[in-house]
């Protein structure tokens, strides 16, 4: 078996390491997890190895913009020493991950990559962190995004561009573009992003790795800088659907903080996600939208990507999706109408501080009216209307998670760039779906391509466990950039 | 005890009916029930009587815009037929009730009070009217509204006005207005309403009854004509907190096909409505907003009232709700931009379909920003949690339920009257908060006043329980208008 340029597959890559031999099994989640359990290595090690390895490749990645080496090593020291006293916290204990700078880090900056927000220092973890910290995991750092979520290029005139491990003359994606390239050059074992059209999803297709945004409402945003509350979605981002399946697990829980933090139980996920999939039915989205406008390379593999599912003995049905290009058009106006209400204070008294781009996004979006976001908001129950009737008759749709390969980078921050490549993300995302992207192969250029599971409300374990069986029937996870 | 006008309270007033012995005793809905569960007297017998009544009294009073004769009567025959078999469907079966003609009935025009709606006839049943009707409930006809519930004058271009019962100069609030005059008038046994700002309790306080509505989500809105989807509530009108709670209860039920439909059980509300209250904790609002505006008569009955509370053995805390001018405002802001989004076909086409008053309210609402309102929107969960924190100290908060004694009606539909009216109930209708108003006194005009009583989100009970023992205490729910 071949990786995208042909070399043979590492041994990692055959999903077995001769333990503790090569500091590469390190990289591993449940290998480390399993390491730190056995007490064959400690967290200050690991740590350590982390951090080297971001010294050594962010300066050319620039996924990182915060890097945490002090309260990194303090927490390791800790959980260390509560390793020492017989304490393990679970299988994050110790496991190292690093958030999107919209997420607040107690005692760490929030920038949102924006110079609008100043020298501002959280002084809380948001709940989604403080939820990973409990369950042992370190905080390495604060990850590149696209200025206050609103572009898909992941570049900002504060901190410069993060740039695609695969080729660096590419972007990563975005809006969680520094998510992606952490995850996909292994500076981290799993990465939070936030989602709102599609950018947990978009970058983790672009940079070959696993993202993944359960049904809206399930992780509480507080403490996450607003895109839109009614869309903004935290998500998890990892080499493996397990590992991103365990972190997005770890996050879920009721907050009446978060108005929009729904009530429900936290599904469980992890229990059955080896679970058989034969006989599942897959809806696979077909019509104009998903088809006109489609990359041929991302077609080729999202048709093998079909032929794998078939072959697992999942029931493919072609499926229509009318109203997507209206819940794409809506998604996309509400999303700017309320980042204007998120940004009203910025945008009346000091819209200078605002990159050129989303500056203009925002300005633009002044001239929606109350009636025209309305209308928009009002197309939400009809859009889950048709999507529940689709999913009654299939358990999970599939489509490519983007319907063009990553840009080149010119240098430019854009927020138009979310139109092009959240088109097919956010028709999913503006009813609120789980939702995953799993890689699926790679372009001529060598460049990731994702494949998009959409599930029912509330079943993220149908959505986990349909990619877990593409996953392990598939290469591509196992694939890595060639690095510096 | 003597009732507004000084007349001795008539034989009903003491709570004993001579059964069948007058057909007075047929307008109390559990009498009635008792006297049809017995089959002392049939439905067709009591469907009989109050049409009769209905052609005596609508003529003066307006409160009826369509009587639904021949469907009613055939509800009776079939309901007898049933009860002849041995079947009795329950407290409901074969009392009268009609809705406000913003609620679809089946095979009944809908006008919502105007022109815009053409000669619309709904062909299914709202929801909450199908919940009652499969409960044994006849619907005798659709009820005067405001136009699109948009004033509080029940004025419209369409039917004219209705007409307070207590003195026909005077207006009876709205804009549920025609569900307040025909209960008061005793055209039914009860009566639907909606309330957005307060379009329930607002016209139950003007017209000497009871109006109730649950928390926000409890009812669906399945085929109710939207004014603010955000913040529609439907409600039930009653001469007693207990038909109220019996009607109300009846109507809940989770319903997926409105998307703010909740999926709590529905609570239980009568089983408890004569338990002790002793030690219940009131929250009296004081502060600028309740206590400057306020009519120095509704004043004194509001001291009136709150002195009976204290003899229950209630404990009286002064409380202040420092967001109320901000929830009012806010909740009128989301009010219009939702009516004008909900309107949108009409007003772009054909406005001149609409009143003067409710097109010139939505004209205005045109120039609302979608930046605006969604900071509106944003302000609800703030408003919710102070009053989650009020509400943690207290167990339910009293108000007047308006601050102002209805007005002479000037003949003008007014959309601005909500302004004025709904100042007291619009700031707990905002954050979605249960709500009553029970008849608490008359002013020297005999015109009579309510008392609001607040509580907990999904605490009905509690909200139900204070208005029973509040009522039970006191003469004025009582009280019957004279009528020609």
């Amino acid at each position: 078996m071949a990786g995208p340029n042909g070399r043979p597959l590492r041994q990692a890559e055959i999903g077995f390491y001769p333990l503790a031999d090569s500091q590469d099994a390190w990289l591993d989640l449940r290998t480390a997890a399993d390491l730190l359990a056995r007490r064959a290595i400690s967290a200050a090690e690991l740590v350590d190895f982390m951090l080297a390895r971001i010294a050594r490749l962010n300066p050319a990645l620039n996924a990182y913009v915060t890097i945490l080496e002090g309260p990194a090593r303090a927490q390791a020291a800790e959980l260390d020493s509560e390793a020492r006293s017989g304490r393990f916290r679970g299988p994050l204990h110790g496991i190292t991950i690093a958030v999107k700078d919209l997420i607040h880090v107690a005692g760490a900056p929030t920038t949102g990559g924006s110079r609008s927000m100043g020298r501002y220092i959280a002084a809380e973890d948001a709940a989604c962190v403080a939820r990973l910290r409990a369950a042992g995991a370190i905080v390495l750092g604060k990850l590149h995004t696209h200025e206050l979520a609103g572009g898909a290029t992941s570049e900002s005139e504060l901190y410069g561009r993060a740039c695609n491990p695969w080729n660096r003359d590419y972007i990563p994606g975005g809006s969680s573009g520094g998510s992606g390239v952490a995850t996909a050059a292994e500076m981290l074992h799993a990465a939070l992003g936030t989602d709102t059209g599609g950018s947990v999803r978009m970058p983790a297709a672009f940079c070959g790795v696993v993202g993944f945004k359960g049904t809206f409402g399930r992780v509480s945003r507080r403490g996450v800088l607003s895109r839109s509350w009614t869309m903004d979605h935290v998500g998890s981002l990892a080499r493996s659907v397990c590992d991103a399946a365990l972190v997005y697990q770890t996050m879920v829980a009721h907050d009446p903080a978060d108005p929009y933090s729904c009530e429900r139980p936290a599904p469980e996920v992890l229990a059955g996600l080896g679970d058989p999939v034969r006989g599942v039915r897959v809806g696979v989205l077909t019509g104009p939208f998903f088809e006109t406008q489609l990359d041929a390379q991302i077609g080729a593999a999202f048709e093998a990507a079909l032929g794998v599912l078939k072959s697992l003995g999942l029931a493919m049905t072609p499926v229509t999706f009318d109203l997507a290009a209206e819940a794409q058009a809506a998604g996309a106006l509400i999303t700017i109408a309320e980042a204007a209400a998120a940004q009203d204070e910025v945008m009346r008294s000091r819209p200078q501080e605002l990159g050129t781009d989303i500056r203009r996004q925002l300005r633009m979006a002044e001239f929606i009216t109350a009636r025209q976001y309305i209308r928009a908001l009002r197309l939400r129950p009809v859009v889950q209307q048709e999507l529940g009737e689709l999913l009654g008759r299939v358990d999970v749709l599939v489509t490519p998670t983007t319907s063009a390969l990553p840009t080149r980078s010119d240098g430019e921050t854009s927020a138009e760039s979310l139109t092009l490549f959240a088109r097919n993300t956010r028709p999913f995302s503006m009813p609120g779906l789980p939702a995953i992207s799993v890689p699926a192969g790679f372009s001529r250029e060598g460049l990731p391509i994702g494949l998009q599971i959409i599930g029912r409300p509330f079943d993220e374990a149908g959505v986990l466990r349909v990619a877990h069986a593409y996953e392990q029937a598939t290469p591509w996870h196992l694939e890595r950039p060639t690095l510096a």
